[in-house]
């Protein structure tokens, strides 16, 4: 049986069609010229919606979350000060994985809801190796200010989690000082689970590990895997990549494109502000911190005496639609809705708002 | 443009139609209850396809390469001696990822092409902590004999590559003693690429790294991410599985599953055989050792005096038809070409044999 949801949680979303298309396409060879073509085109489209022009921008044959692991595997030097900024569960993730490294962690902990406060992260180590972020925290629904970070880090590597951001609000790497970043397909991007886009600058490159723990995630071994750069000749073999992911990330940049990455921005603002007003007009109090909300994901309270979990299996049910519980602490009071990617529209922000009514009104 | 490719290298293969069907099927979110009974019915049949009733017996959300990485990062501790049968590509990086994980490597070398020498990578250490041997080498298309390991393996894990066998010949991780075995999707299963199927007995988890340092990886993190058993209760978040590509792995399985194992394995003999027939029928070499051919993927060496690549070439432009160069120092001299999943038919089997006649007439 073939479920139909609408995916309004924290991610994955929807897939734009596009992208879903791709993926039931004939796959290629992951040596096919054509293949090496396409991969090409996906990395020079990843620079475009990274905002950078690094040779080295890529998607990384896994998850997400295996990013964040070759951000760090690969800048980490034992013993390295790493200041990591704290307001969410990716934050706390961070710190876990950088210890992992050898790193010496100094976690810069916040009030979750809140953005990183970031006076108080560049003053918590006097000379750190590298300062830690997420810009938009998939588990409490916050945008921190990366721009303020990169023109405060002096000599530190600025590390950044673009996972809930790309391809939903503005992201400019290089103009922020961003070194290294890595994202997710599943989220704004609008597409499947499954790569992480990834990009480190030449000053991040020349600082990094010769010979990191990781194998799979060895950047200087995944350089030639790409071919570096488009049009920097030989390839070499490294892993067999997921060939048919990769075409269906290059479908969904191509739409983004197509249509405009400041058009996809501005209709994800447009989104998350109209589900955000609809719900406070509802007589809902949003969680995350006013002026500091994301648009692609937005956090709410749960009312006093309503059972999260119950609206939540409810709205599963009777309207295949799915929202998220709360991350941590807050997993049965606060609701994460996502609207990212394709589902970024008004008639998907009437649909939720119209169904958490009905759920509202029956549980 | 979309090209539609005979795969017959040495991975990817083409899908089996199911897998296809599944990828370009509405996606489900990573926690929905229908994706997690669909991610232990998964299991389930992993575990079938390994010939284990290992619990721990997942998808890792990464491809093969990374089943690599997790076997070794979860087993072994700084210092261990790690014995390593090496005849061929897979057994070197298996000596490069151990040694990053902290172990003594002692690599066992053999000449290409030829089986693993048991009573030699067995007498390579008085009390190893691991050893590990491929057991079906995609570089040099030998089969060795992985039961004869594990009746002697004393005290040590035997840690296995099942990643070109599995799905495609016999394999009986439990019968064999084989404590951790890593595959992928792309071979004889049937699937893109994009996953690493995983077994690990209790014997082996018992024994393993408390925090690895990689945490994408853990096993101990990732048994909750798949309620360790069908049936054991909660889930715990770690990262967004691959729903899409975990929908394509249930599909594959599910049609290997309904034609029988054991017939699948014959399918693979019959058209091995039919294949390996044929080419030494055209006056053509085999290059693995006789007796240890393995069916679904099978080296030949090029003709004196014919351009390898010039062949490959054609067969791609004019029939659309990819077969593999030869891996490493045989690159220009060996062909590869794989019969796997549902390209492990007799009328394939006619197909790639035409086609090479036709190339190596014109070329």
């Amino acid at each position: 049986m073939i479920h139909d949801r609408h995916l309004f949680g924290p991610g994955p979303t929807n897939p734009y069609p596009e992208a879903t298309l791709a993926l039931g396409a004939p796959i290629l060879g992951h040596l096919d010229p054509a293949f090496l073509e396409l991969m090409d085109d996906t990395c020079a489209m990843l620079r475009q919606v990274w905002g950078t022009s690094n040779a080295r921008t890529l998607p990384i044959s896994a998850t997400g979350s295996a990013g964040m692991e070759a951000a760090f595997v690969n800048t980490v030097h034992p013993g390295d000060v790493v200041v990591v900024a704290v307001n969410g569960l990716f934050g706390q993730r961070m710190c876990d994985v950088a210890a992992r490294c050898g790193a010496e962690v100094v976690p810069v902990e916040h009030d979750w809801g809140q953005p990183v406060d970031v006076e108080r992260v560049l003053a918590a180590h006097p000379a750190p190796a590298i300062i830690a972020a997420v810009h938009a925290e998939t588990s409490t629904g916050v945008r921190s200010d990366i721009a303020a970070l990169g023109a405060g880090k002096g000599d530190a590597l600025l590390l950044v989690d673009a996972v809930t951001s790309i391809g939903g609000i503005e992201l400019r790497a290089d103009d922020w000082g961003v070194d290294v970043g890595y994202a997710g397909t599943q989220k704004c991007l609008g597409v499947a689970p499954g790569l992480a886009p990834f990009t480190i600058n030449d000053r991040a490159f020349a600082r990094r590990v010769e010979r990191p723990q990781s194998w799979y995630l060895d950047l200087g071994l995944l350089g030639g895997y790409v071919g570096e750069a488009s049009g920097s000749g030989g390839r070499t073999y490294h892993h067999t990549a997921p060939v048919a992911m990769v075409a269906s990330l290059h479908a969904g940049l191509t739409r983004i494109l197509d249509e405009g990455l400041e058009a996809v921005w501005a209709r994800h603002e447009a989104a998350g502000r109209q589900l955000q007003d609809g719900l406070e007009e509802m007589g809902l109090e949003l969680f995350a911190a006013e002026g500091h909300r994301l648009p692609e994901l937005t956090t709410v309270k749960v009312p006093e005496g309503v059972d999260s979990a119950a609206v939540r299996r409810y709205l599963l049910t009777n309207h295949d639609l799915e929202i998220g519980a709360g991350a941590g602490s807050f997993a049965a009071s606060v609701w994460r809705i996502g609207l990212m990617g394709p589902n970024a529209r008004p008639d998907r922000v009437l649909l939720v708002l119209a169904a958490l009514r009905d759920a509202l009104g029956r549980v």
